[in-house]
């Protein structure tokens, strides 16, 4: 059933995965249905092993497929069946979108999910709401530079002087109050490339932080409403609802994400999650979870939303990005928030998060007057920065310097032995590990790598006892040479 | 009882401004008491007769005496009597303050008021608030780059090349989260010589705009709290306190500032006012009334704060500044706000706040968590720019040009004739007209002058109607160029 054109410009790990993906979402392609080997497929298709396996590492990244081992593939998709005739239309936008493939399928596909960057990752952010204060200081110190060292500044510091000299005083006129059009529009190409959606540059919200645009979101959105969010999860939004004064539960997470029963029970009307990826356990939302969620938004009584989190999504190690559900959205309820404070500087403050439609009309009755709170000067320069293309090649090269700090952080494991078991080591920058072993967490010390309890990424008296032993390994700020010192001494 | 030292490092006229206010604060001098003629106190002190007309405009801008044509100086003064015991430890913390003089003495002492530079000021930003989003374009189109044109920005681009050559990668390390240490090392010494008050620099929180502090503020003092804020007057505060569905409530003026009266029977704990200069009243809070709603928020039998919003204190005509409420207070209630998008650039995104002793120990147990939203590189550039004395520079060379631009809008506004009534010409960049003339708008548009009702500036209904015809005329985009065409037409 799957044809592919040769003459596109969609390559042909796309053509299949975009075929596969119809077939399932239209019903042709029940649950439970086993997949054509990939050797088998690809000889039929006359394409190389490597682009079908691409395209069902894709679809399983995705959810649509599992993989059993040593017996093949699986269908798997609950989410309601769509008539071909509205999925041509969907779809026919996401295949055209020329994602960045080169960025995105390189390396080795065993190396599943994301990962951060920089000093203020979310693991050090979080340490830092703990009880002591001095936390923070410990975590910075471990590392400050190194991970700084791969930015590639030079570049940076040139753009920001020819911004300077071509701008001149221009550089002192106020933006307009959404941000920069420069940089609105040079994000809007981004997420197009990248992300696999469209979004007008004007219904981009450039902030200084995401946490500045949760501020701004309840005053959006409106006061009347309730947020969950993930438990156990990144605490930093929690704390900003609560501060604020409206209501937020924290929601169970399952292996598939936020536990949609739990959500409606708890009688919340707007959705923060972080499908891309969860912190801290790294699990990617499957696109039966995506839907259920988006049909719990447009099912409410009550006007609903859904925060989709998509903090570090610029980071996969195999196939394409999944698709945002800011794109795959067609009812006005989801808000898209991302930052570049974590993959450019932490000292860069600059996030920004894509409006619906209806949002966006209500943001420039509701909140139009709020001025634009990043300088000029730093969004000309980002907007270069992304612009002329030097933000992807960043990306790509942080992904190989991970990489290989990530071979040795496992080696490290290794060393101890039957004290420690991986859990989950395809979630990216971080993973977890079970352990009783003391030595774990000052060894890892040592090289910049922060090990805590799971347990401290629930809600007070809310995380299971079966996760006791269950620790968050962080390599985010791992110093590379002091890890290949100590892998190698050993 | 006046007596001077020649060899103290404080200039002669404020010994003599201490003194007095010494005399009248302890209840030497009682209210109605006449002090001694200028000439007659320059002869037996044996000092210019300017030094002690300064000394006296000083006192007059403070509120503690007054002018009565043909019959001299009066002491006017209602508040507590204060020990001398206490008075000498309180008034000697300030007379050791070293003012900048050059700065705040300078020129015409009939120029009394303040003013605002830039594009972004309270009447562009407030008539952005407007029904009509067109009227922000209107406004900004009208002098685009004529204010800009003072700011020394071969200068600031000068510091910014060496901040970024000589800080390097270092600039991508997060800075504290109060904000880098330098900048608020910058601006607690510069508070000290300009606003004569002491704050440590920990105690300095940067944020980017007062409105993004506004917000933070709320969350620091707790939901709890209500707002009052001044009718009329300058409407983002009270926009974003509603927004953040927190009680606001509009509080009348008098002509020595928020009604006292008014603001106890509204009930509300927290006073939001701009004791140094009201907008667009351009009323200066005479001492009187400053220590009477000093007295509200100590009486209450709820917390009570302060938040004195300082933003345009750095231009005064004449005299120094009056003494931030910050400094004259010790129940740890006022809380000061500033900003430096409106003397540097509007693009230029930082604000801070000074926080009393125990509201800082809440913001560390509260608000620690929030990353600092002000780009490193900026903070680093503005240090420079303060402590380099670029800062003070260019508010003097400001002061000039405007002073030169408030002669002509006052030629324009004789050749209205009777038509157009100058009601507060010593308001600084804005005074208040009374008119009915149809061509002073438009012919004020020319210049780059906006003319608004001062009714545009009144809660919902509750303007009266005698101010009917009485309008606010602001200058701060004023093109001196198209003023003196003009005027020297007629």
């Amino acid at each position: 059933m799957i044809e592919i054109n040769r003459e596109l410009k969609i390559s042909l790990y796309e053509q299949i995965y975009e075929s596969i993906k119809r077939d399932i979402l239209s019903g042709r392609l029940c649950t439970g249905e086993k997949l054509m080997s990939k050797r088998r497929l690809s000889e039929q298709l006359g394409v190389s092993l490597i682009t079908v396996e691409n395209a069902y590492a894709q679809l399983i990244a995705e959810g649509y497929v599992r993989s059993a081992e040593k017996s093949g593939y699986f269908v798997q998709y609950n989410g309601e069946i769509i008539p071909l005739s509205r999925l041509e239309g969907s779809i026919c936008h996401e295949s055209v979108t020329r994602f960045g493939g080169d960025t995105c399928i390189e390396g080795d596909s065993r190396l599943g999910g994301d990962f951060r960057l920089g000093g203020d990752s979310r693991l050090g952010g979080n340490s830092r709401l703990g009880e002591k204060g001095d936390e923070k200081k410990e975590i910075d110190a471990q590392n400050p530079t190194e991970s700084a060292e791969c930015f590639p500044f030079t570049v940076w510091a040139r753009l920001m002087r020819s911004v300077l000299l071509e701008k001149g005083t221009a550089l002192l006129q106020p933006v307009p109050n959404g941000g920069a059009e420069e940089l609105c529009a040079a994000v809007s190409e981004y997420l197009y490339r990248v992300r696999g959606f469209y979004v007008p540059g004007k219904r981009i919200i450039i902030g200084s932080g995401t946490e500045y645009l949760y501020n701004l979101l309840i005053q959006l959105l409106g006061r009347e409403h309730s947020y969950g969010t993930e438990n156990p999860g990144y605490r930093k939004p929690a704390m900003i609802y609560r501060l604020n004064g409206v209501r937020c539960e924290l929601i169970s997470m399952d292996s598939c994400g936020m536990d949609v029963n739990a959500l409606e029970k708890s009688g919340v009307s707007v959705a923060h999650i972080s499908p891309a990826h969860h912190f801290p356990t790294g699990t990617v939302m499957p696109i039966s979870r995506r839907r259920e969620i988006m049909a719990w938004a447009k099912n409410g009584q009550e006007e609903r939303f859904i925060i989709e989190d998509d903090y570090d999504s610029e980071f996969r190690w195999s196939g394409r990005p999944l698709p945002a559900m800011f794109g795959m959205e067609d009812g006005g309820r989801v808000i898209y928030v991302n930052t570049f404070s974590q993959t450019i500087a932490p000292s860069v403050r600059i996030s920004y998060m894509c409006l619906p439609e209806g949002l966006y009309k209500r943001w420039q009755e509701r909140m139009g007057f709020y001025s634009c709170s990043v300088p000029a000067f730093e969004q000309y320069t980002l907007a270069r920065f992304i612009s002329e293309g030097y933000f992807e090649r960043h990306i790509n090269r942080s992904k190989k310097r991970y990489r290989r700090i990530r071979e040795l952080v496992l080696k490290l494991m290794e060393s101890f032995g039957d004290s420690v078991t991986v859990n989950e080591e395809n979630a990216g920058l971080h993973f977890t590990i079970s352990t009783k072993n003391p030595e774990v967490t000052p060894k890892c010390a040592l090289c910049g790598i922060s090990v805590r309890p799971l347990h401290d990424y629930y809600g007070k008296d809310t995380a299971p006892a079966d996760d006791e032993n269950v620790c968050v390994v962080n390599y985010s700020n791992a110093s590379e040479k002091q890890l290949m010192s100590i892998v190698n001494l050993q």
